[in-house]
C-alpha cells in the first residue's frame, strides 16, 4: 500500500450505525490456561484497513499452545487478545485510502503485519521483519464475528475454492513457502511430518510439478491422509527405516529435496540421510528444544543446503498459492478433516491427534 | 564426452565376428539435394564408446533442411555423413573403459559431442561448447542399423516408456531445457508454436507444475495436438489476437513465462506483449532471418528476461526429463503422430505440415 | 510503509507558519519547448510524506528530452509539473505516521512512486509497477527549493559521501540495478556506453568485485572519464573493433557480462559478439527506435541471457548501493564533472556532450 | 576426470628414457603414526594423464591428521600412499589423448578425481561425487618429485602469481567455493576462523566485492594475518562478544553472510547470531563431533540459509579463482607464512599453531 494514497482518511469512520456494536469472540483474557468466549466491541476500521465479517477460521497448533499457556505464549503474549490467525472473511467496510478492495469481496489474510521499513522489509524479506506483529497473537485476530486487518494483508480468495479451503490459506502458505524454497519441477521430494501443513505440502509439491512425493509420519491416521493428498508413497517412521525406504523408492539416488514439517530431530536426520548429495532440506517444523546434528556426515560432506522457513513470502507465496488453487491442480480438502462450530471442541480434537486441519464456523453461520 | 579422450581409440576393434560387417543407413552422400539409403560398414566401437543397435529414430526439421541442402547445411556439413540425431538403441558392445553400461541396456543419446575442456564445458555450460560436434550432422548418426556413440552421451531410457517416446528424448530435452530455463511451479506459461518441440513443451510445462499452459499456433491441426498434450487453452494466431486472448485468460495479469518455439517474429512480439512485467521469454525457435524488436516497449520497460536456448543442459536436463517420464506425469505420445519405416516418406510428411513428431522404425523391425 | 501506522494523521499539518509559503522551481509550464523558473507554492507535507529542503539535484538526459518536448514527453506529461527526479534533501517536516525519519535527516529519493498493490508490486517487482508515477515527470519533482516525497521513497544518505554524490543516487541506482542483474564477483564485464550511468556502472562493477572492467564509447572525452572511474581498459568504438579488442583482452574467452548503457544497436551487437557463450547482457540504454538482431547467431546459439532493466529494485538496489558507497569502495566523484547553479546552462552543457553528470545547486546555496 | 576413460591406459608408458626411474616422496607407508621420505618409482603417465614435476606443494591440516593417524585416516586410507593434495607442477609428459596441455605448462590441480558418471557428476555437482578419490589420500599425491594426474584435473596457473600462490590454489578454491556459495557483491561478510582457508576467504571476499569483511578468531597471531589479508575489522572471540561487535560494526543490521571456517560450535552459533535475518551461512569448517543448535532461534525464525560446502565446484570455482588471481585483485601472499624444504618441520610448525599456510619446496629446488 502506498501511504500517499491515504490522505483522504476519515477519522470518524466506524461500522455503519445499523451494524451491531458488539460481537462474540474467542479471547485469551488473561495469563494462564484457557480462553473464553466473550462479548467484545466490533473493531473500528481505520485508514488503510478492511473490516471483515469472518466466514470461516482455521485452528492451529499455535492456538493450542496459547490455550495451554506454554512457555512461548507466556513470553510473547499480552492478554487480552482475540485469537485466530487463519481465516477468510467478507469485506463489510473498506477504510480510507483503500482502493483495491470493496464491500462484498471475499478475502483471506496474511497474518504477519510487518513494518515495511526495516532492512528485511525493504529488501524483499518481509517474512523476517523484526517488528512483525501477528494477528491473533499480538493484535486481535479472527476467532470473532468481525476482524479488522490492514488492506495490504488481504488476498482475494480464488472463486473456485470452498470457504474452508480459503480459511486455511495462511497455513497453506507456509507449505507453499517451504516447498517453493527450492526446485520442485521434475524433482523427487520427501515430506517429513504429516500434520496439516505437512499434508498441504504433499499436495503442493505434487501440484507444483514434483515427480515423486514421499510422505513420512509415525501416525497411521496421518499417513492415510497423506495418501489422500496424493503422496506417491508413504513411510511409517515408527516401523520402517526411512532412509532405506527412500533409497529403494528412488533407485538409490535419494530425494532432491526434503520438506521438514515435524520438528522431530529424528525426522531431520532421516531426511538428511535420505537426501541426495547436493540436495536441499527446507525446515519449517519447530523442534521443541535444541538438538544435535552430525554436521560433517549429514551436511558438509553431502554439500546440502538447509533453509530456515518462517511465514510466507509477501506476497509471492500468495500469488503462487492463488495459481495453484485457482487452476484446480491443488485441492486441499482431504487435509481438512473437521468443520465445526465450537472452539473448545476443536481444541480437544487437536489435542487428540486424530485430526487433520480443523476449521471453525462462526456462531450462527450454517456449515451447509 | 571428451573427444580428446578418444585418441587412444583402438581403430581395429569392431563388432564381434558373428555380427554383420555392413548395414543399411540413410546417408547424405554428397553436396546437393537429397539423401540415399546405402550399405555402409558397421561402425567400430572405440574406447569409451557404445555400439548401439538402433531401435527407433526421430525425424527432425533439421533433417529436412539437410535433405533440402539449405544454406546452413551447405556451410556446416561435410558429406558423406549418416543422418539421424534422435534415436534409442540397445547396447550391443561397450568399448574399453566403459563401466556404466552393459550389453542389452536400452539407451537414448545426447546428440552433442562436446570437448569437455573449453571454458563453457568446464563451467557447466557444455551445451554451448564451441567445439560441439553433432551426431548425424558432423559425425555419423542414427538413421542406420547401428551407431557408435560416446558412452557419456548415453542415458538409460526409463523402462515405463515406449520405444517411440525413448526415441525422441533428444528433442524432448530441448523442450525441457527451454521450459526449465525459468520458474514453472505455480506459474502461467504460454507456448508459442506447436511443432513437435512446442507440443512437447506444452506437456512438460504441465507436468512440471505450471498452473496454466496456453498454446498458440497458426495451424488448426497443431492446435488440436496441443489440446491433446493437455494445453489448458489454445489460441489460433491466424485468427485471434494473441496478447488480448492471453490477458483475458489470465485475469489481465499476462503470463509469467513464454516458451518461444516457432521462430516467428510475430510470435515473439505477441509473446512479449502477453508476458507480465518482470516475466521471462525463453527462446528456442530459430528465426529464418534477423528481425527487429521494439526493445523499449517490449523488453526494457517491462523488465523482461530473455533466454537464448540451445541443446540440453548436460545432463541436468536429462535427469529432469527422466523424472518427468518415469513418473508418468509426462506422456509424449499424443505428439508422436506417425511411426513408419521409410525415411523419404517421413520427409515428405514433414514437408506437408500435417504431422507432429515422426518416428522411424529401422528396416526389418516390427512396429508392433 | 505500513499504512496502519498512519492512523494518527493530522489533516491540518502544513509547513510551519514561519516557513515561506512560496519557493522557486524549474517548471515545465506548458506543452512545447522550454522550461521556466517560477515562484510556486511550497508543497504541503501529507500523511506518510516527507517535506525536504533540496540540497543538490542531478540533471538527466530525460530532463533534456522534457525541455525539448520530444515525442515521449508529449505522450507522457501533463504540465505544469516541477521537474527534477534526482536529488538529495534535508527533512524539514515528517508527515503524520512517519516513524523512520526525523527533521534534519539527509535523504536521497527513489523517483518511482509505486502503487504497492498490483501483482508486480506484491511479488517483489515494484520497479515494473504498471501504475508508476515518477517524481519530476508525473508529479512535482526536486528542481525546487522544497519537494514533498513519500517517506517510503526516502533513503538516508551515507554520511561519508558528498552532497553531490548523494544527489545522484537515483541514476547511480540504475547502474547498480543493471550491474547486479547478473554475477559480478570474479567476472569480466564490458560496459558499452559511458554517459553518466555507464560511468557509474564502471565504478560499480569494479567495486562489486568484477575482475576486469572494459568500457566502450565513441567519445574520447567520455573514455577518459571511464578511465578515471577505474576501467581496466577502454575501447574507442569509433576507431576500434570492439569484439576483437575484448577477445584480445580476455584471452579469447569473451566477457562474462555486458552492461549496455548506450541504446546504440551497434553497441548491443558488439556487446553480444564480445560476450562469452552462456553470458548475460543487461540492457538499460534506451534505443531511439526498434532495431533488428541476428537472434540465431547472437542470442540462441550462444545461450545468452538478456535482461531488460528499468529503475531500481525497491529497495534492494538502494541497500547494495548504500553498502558500496558507505564502504568507500565506490567513489562516483570522477563522473560528476560539473556542479552549477543555473538550470539552463546545465541543459546546454548536456546538449554539448562535453559533460559527465551535472549537478545543480539550488538558488542561494553555496557550492563550497 | 572420468576414470572409466583410463581403462585404455598404457601401463608401459613411462617418463622418457633419459629421466630418472625413481624419485623421493613423502609416503604414508603403513598404518600408525608418522610418514617417511622414501625412494619410489616415478609414476607412469597414462592416457588422459599428465606427468608433472612438482614445483611447490602446500601442507594442509589433513596431512597433519594423516601423520597422526587419526580416526578419519584409519577409516579412509590404505597405505602405502604418497601424500600431498596441494601442489603446482610443470608438465613433463602429456599422456595419450591430451590436447589441452603441453610440456612446460605450469599447472595447479584439483585434488578430487571424480567418476563423471554418477548423478551428482552428471548434474553439475561433481564436488559431491560419491566415488571421489583424492590425490594424496586415496591415490598417490604431490609430496614427491613427480606426480601423475588426470589432465581434466589440471588448471593452467595464472602467469602473474608466484609459485607459492599457485601451489595453494586447491585450498584457496575451498575459500572461493565457500564465499561464492552466496552473494558477495555489495554485501557485508563475516569470516569465522582464520586458519589458512579462513585467511584466504578474507581476501577472496574483499576482492570479490564484499563491502565489509569482518574476521574472527581466538588467536592474536591469526587475527594479525587476517588484517594483512585486508579484513576491514577483526574480532578476538576469546575476549570479545562476537555478535555484539558485529552489530556495532554494521549499524545494528548484522552481516549478510557468514563463512564458517573454524569447525567450532561456538563460532557457528556466534555467526548465526551475527547474521541478519534472511542471510546465509556457508559452512566449510569441520567440527570435531556432532553439536547442538537452537534451530528455532538461530535458523528458522531468522529465515537463514545454511550451505554445507566441500571441495570446489568443478570447474567454475577454478575459473572464478583464476580471474581473481590474474586480475591482481586477490593476493594470497600474506597468508603464506612459511616456505620450507622439510616436511617434518612443516608438520611441527602446523602443530604449533604459529603458522598460516606452509608451502614445501621439493628437494634440491631453490626457494629463491
Amino acid at each position: 500500500m502506498n501511504p500517499t494514497k491515504l490522505a483522504a482518511r476519515d477519522e470518524t469512520s466506524a461500522p455503519a450505525g445499523t451494524r451491531a456494536r458488539t460481537m462474540r469472540a474467542v479471547v485469551k483474557a488473561a495469563a494462564g490456561m484457557g480462553a473464553e468466549i466473550r462479548e467484545v466491541p466490533v473493531p473500528a476500521c481505520g485508514a488503510g484497513e478492511l473490516l471483515l465479517r469472518v466466514l470461516r477460521a482455521g485452528v492451529c497448533g499455535t492456538d493450542l499452545h496459547i490455550v495451554n499457556w506454554d512457555r512461548w505464549s507466556q513470553s510473547r503474549m499480552h492478554p487480552p487478545v482475540t485469537l485466530g490467525h487463519e481465516f477468510v472473511g467478507e469485506v463489510v467496510e473498506a477504510g480510507a485510502g483503500v482502493l483495491d478492495f470493496a464491500e462484498g469481496d471475499r478475502v483471506a489474510c496474511e497474518s504477519h503485519i510487518i513494518c515495511g521499513t526495516c532492512l528485511a522489509c525493504r529488501t524483499g524479506n518481509g517474512h523476517v521483519c523484526e517488528r512483525t506483529r501477528i494477528l491473533g497473537v499480538d493484535v486481535n485476530g479472527g476467532f470473532a464475528e468481525f476482524v479488522a486487518v490492514p488492506a495490504v494483508n488481504a488476498w482475494r480468495a480464488p472463486r473456485n475454492i470452498s470457504l474452508e479451503a480459503a480459511a486455511v490459506m495462511e497455513p497453506l502458505g507456509n507449505a507453499v513457502h517451504t516447498a517453493f524454497a527450492g526446485p520442485l519441477s521434475g524433482r523427487t521430494i520427501a515430506v517429513t511430518g504429516c500434520g496439516p501443513i505437512g499434508l498441504f505440502a504433499v499436495g503442493v509439491a505434487r501440484a507444483a510439478g514434483a515427480t515423486q512425493v514421499i510422505a513420512t509420519d509415525v501416525s497411521a491416521y496421518r499417513l492415510d491422509l497423506a495418501r489422500r493428498m496424493n503422496a506417491d508413497a508413504v513411510i511409517d517412521a515408527s516401523r520402517e527405516n526411512v532412509p532405506d525406504r527412500v533409497m529403494a523408492l528412488t533407485q538409490g539416488r535419494g530425494v532432491d529435496g526434503v520438506l521438514e514439517m515435524s520438528g522431530s530431530p529424528q525426522a531431520m536426520r532421516d531426511g538428511l540421510l535420505a537426501l541426495r548429495n547436493g540436495g536441499r532440506l527446507s525446515l519449517l517444523g519447530l523442534p521443541k528444544e535444541p538438538f544435535e546434528l552430525d554436521w560433517n556426515r549429514l551436511v558438509i560432506f553431502k554439500g546440502v543446503t538447509i533453509h530456515g522457513i518462517i511465514g510466507r513470502r509477501m506476497y509471492e507465496t500468495w500469488y503462487q498459492m492463488d495459481n495453484l488453487l485457482q487452476s484446480g491442480r491443488l485441492d486441499v480438502r482431504p487435509a481438512i478433516t473437521h468443520v465445526m462450530e465450537r472452539f473448545h471442541e476443536a481444541i480437544a480434537l487437536l489435542q487428540s491427534g486424530q485430526a487433520g486441519k480443523v476449521v471453525l464456523v462462526p456462531w450462527g453461520q450454517s456449515t451447509a
